[in-house]
């Protein structure tokens, strides 16, 4: 099932993506005038909390709304819609780890680390796809690019086992976790450096996770004006999403709607010879195998 | 004027402390019996987001209740009450400074950092005045505390130039950043090791700006069964909190209440020969002139 939250009308929803179309289902617009269920979450993060039972209800909302004498009035054309991130503000800072590829750590001058490193960014640092980010010129003058793989939590919980994790996965996304280098480093710890306006743009679908069974078999690919940057596989995370849900929950605890994003690989711009960050015009594409294709110019 | 949240009757309140008694005002109860104001903040965000207007509100609430026939109704006994953090959630992550502190940046084995160093705690991490916390001793061997003042941010806002820096400013309270020191060593930044449940205590009161008129003029001292360990004044901060405001808002938009802790003075666990750290039945006192005392048992 693939989501997404929109603006539609100043108001913000979410839906359904129509099979075959370019337009979404307004399940709100759906509950609101036909009464399919005794009640209905009001927001994204609200329904993730929910998990399966979430996923169940918009199905019998999609149903309802296609046996209706006019389905078209539910349907939302994408020419029609502002794109939101699929959670457009998570509960807490966005989690994030860092080094999570073994070629990226190496790239970065550093080793794969033995334990995972964790950092997160602000909230309000989401932004949507297809929106046109600011390069922030007069903050940082190495705006980078890192394509990453990203978990939507459902529900919520703290000392997970690993043999539970997936429990607590209500989906995946696309995250570009740009990365303000002389700020990240300036500061030693990366919460500045990460935490600009725009920095973390998430989507286009928040894909569940019954379409993802092995997340780990993945191609992600980032493109900065078509030209292939990052190419890799998220099999070859060094620690995978069990290990990533039930580390971070030992000590952190886990909400719904809350949001990790793995780790790049390789081929960011501070790895390149010489080190080529972004620059106005440019325009960078995240695509995950089964999810989609993240896009956003500068 | 001293401000508290609390839990009375399993509802979340707010007040303003009674003048030398053991007991607060529940302005939400006054507001509600004698709907003094045509409107009033529901929780302590909305209020501080409201800035000075938030404190004269509550000044006519409170004048209002002095005069009815019954004030004593309006009060509620400290030990009625169970007290709550100020801010009992932050909109996003703890904002905390690292080594602000020249001397703790030595005891630390480290020198005094020439640009801001800033992390953060997860928001489930915030607890409050007089709650005993636990040791977390499955996870870490090395708990340490870290008295330090802490800002609650007012009125939101971003790139804040230096000299508008306390238009900002709600008022102060006294923060423990309690530390998970093996933890936050081995995963290189700082996030896992500082965001336990319980490791944030904030309180016991918000104080208003106005009764702190120079925050770099206060005394901090932090006491292990009663022995004193940190000693300190906040005149001695590396980055004063203008510049911590000024410089965090040019990467992260700050909101109302929104919390940033000012870093430790020297005297922590980790420092001592041999270092030293918290065990059971410890308790930990943190005091800030013109604040109070932050009371915590483990």
């Amino acid at each position: 099932m693939k989501l997404l939250s929109f603006n539609y009308n100043n108001q913000v929803r979410f839906g359904l993506k129509v099979k075959k179309e370019e337009a979404v289902w307004d399940v709100l617009a759906i509950q609101e005038q036909l009464a399919v269920l005794p009640e209905f979450p009001q927001t994204m993060v609200e329904g993730v909390a929910k998990g399966l039972d979430f996923v169940e209800q918009i199905r019998k909302l999609v149903e309802a709304a296609s046996k209706d004498e006019n389905p078209e009035q539910f349907k939302r054309a994408f020419t029609d819609i502002t794109w939101l991130a699929p959670i457009p503000r998570t509960p807490k800072n966005v989690i994030c780890v860092g080094k999570n590829y073994a070629d990226h750590a190496a790239e970065m001058g550093g080793v794969a680390p033995e334990d995972l490193i964790v950092f997160t960014k602000s909230p309000l640092s989401i932004a949507a796809d297809e929106e046109t980010l600011p390069l922030h010129a007069d903050k940082t003058d190495s705006l980078d690019y890192e394509g990453e793989l990203a978990i939507v939590i459902g529900k919520g919980g703290k000392d997970i086992p690993k043999s539970l994790a997936y429990d607590y996965v209500f989906g995946y996304t696309i995250a570009n976790d740009i990365s303000a280098r002389d700020v990240q480093y300036r500061h030693q710890q990366f919460f500045l450096g990460k935490s600009l306006e725009g920095t973390c743009p998430l989507g286009p679908y928040l894909v569940t996770k019954d379409e993802l069974p092995d997340p780990h078999a993945l191609t992600i690919v980032t493109k900065v004006n078509d030209q292939i940057r990052q190419n890799a596989s998220t099999k070859d995370m060094l620690f995978k999403v069990d290990t990533l849900i039930s580390t971070i929950s030992q000590y952190v605890t886990l909400e719904p709607g809350d949001v990790i994003l793995t780790g790049t690989p390789a081929g960011v711009g501070k790895g390149m010879t010489p080190p080529t960050f972004l620059k106005s015009g440019d325009v960078v594409k995240v695509s995950v195998e089964g999810i989609g294709t993240l896009v956003n110019r500068f």
